[in-house]
């Protein structure tokens, strides 16, 4: 099933870097898709675009007015909502049902910038701590989907790349399709 | 034995939150410090003051002029050097050698923030990609220290903290000490 990720707050210039680095860690980690709110912010989209195209798939930016609709809508539609926060349950203690969930619901994943609003923590099915100090949603969000995937999104495949990396002990190589 | 943090090429307008997050997770995951170059930046060292002050431990920011005296002299006080780039080898490959080498060696681990220097993949002990994906050094920090730790870091206590949250299902606990 696929796991979407809801960025919340976004300010564009504060939060610039941050976000982009959210939506990338998304894409590189097997999640289809970004929405955020906040500022709207056409470069996040640009630069998004521009890495489908080197390094292949289809990832997918969405600006939206409201959380809170898109909440209820996922809801409606069945989708699990996990709420990353310091102050949630330990994500060691729920991987293991969050894993099963995954097999049978699309999820998805929100991370704040700054505060979360209190009404989401009602409106989540799931909170979860991925780790109980303050650290980054950016590492929050790169945690949680590596232990939903036990590490295979690191294998994950996009289609049609323009580069593809070679692993190498020392250097660099890669294969660039023209 | 101990894991540092050496971070590279901080612009400190451009990185400032990145850096801060690198800073952040590099504590809350079990570095015991981190170093930085690029341009010098006091607000970095007083977020993460304020950050011990109230959620305990003793992680340490130091400054550095110049990244490769201080790989040198790491590397005379049999430091392991571990550089993060997406194009070394993948770290599902190599973990368990990295969890023994942890054992014995303390380990030096290198995030950039723009263009890694040539160098570097030479001085460096091994070269790890996690994911041949662009995503982010944060994500990247985490990930390698999560692997590092066997996700034991989340139960690492600090000493003497300000604040200790207590998990909750939903809403939030935390207990203050004055």
């Amino acid at each position: 099933m696929k796991i979407k990720l809801l960025r919340l707050g976004h300010r564009i210039h504060r939060d610039h870097r941050t976000t982009t680095h959210c939506a990338l860690v998304a894409r590189a980690f097997g999640s289809s898709e970004m929405y955020y709110c906040g500022n709207e912010d056409d470069s996040l989209q640009e630069t998004i675009e521009k890495v489908n195209e080197s390094w292949g798939g289809d990832f997918q930016i969405t600006y939206l007015n409201s959380w809170k609709s898109f909440i209820k809508k996922c809801k409606k539609e069945n989708h699990f909502v996990i709420l990353c926060t310091m102050y949630g349950q330990n994500i060691p203690d729920m991987e293991d049902e969050l894993r099963k969930t995954l097999q049978r619901q699309d999820i998805v994943v929100i991370i704040g910038s700054e505060k979360i609003p209190p009404e989401l923590i009602t409106l989540s099915d799931i909170n979860i701590a991925i780790s109980n100090q303050p650290h980054s949603e950016v590492a929050a969000l790169a945690i949680l989907l590596d232990r939903l995937f036990e590490g295979k999104q690191l294998e994950f495949k996009f289609t049609d790349p323009k580069i593809n990396i070679i692993p190498q002990k020392k250097g660099k190589k890669s294969v660039y399709k023209l």
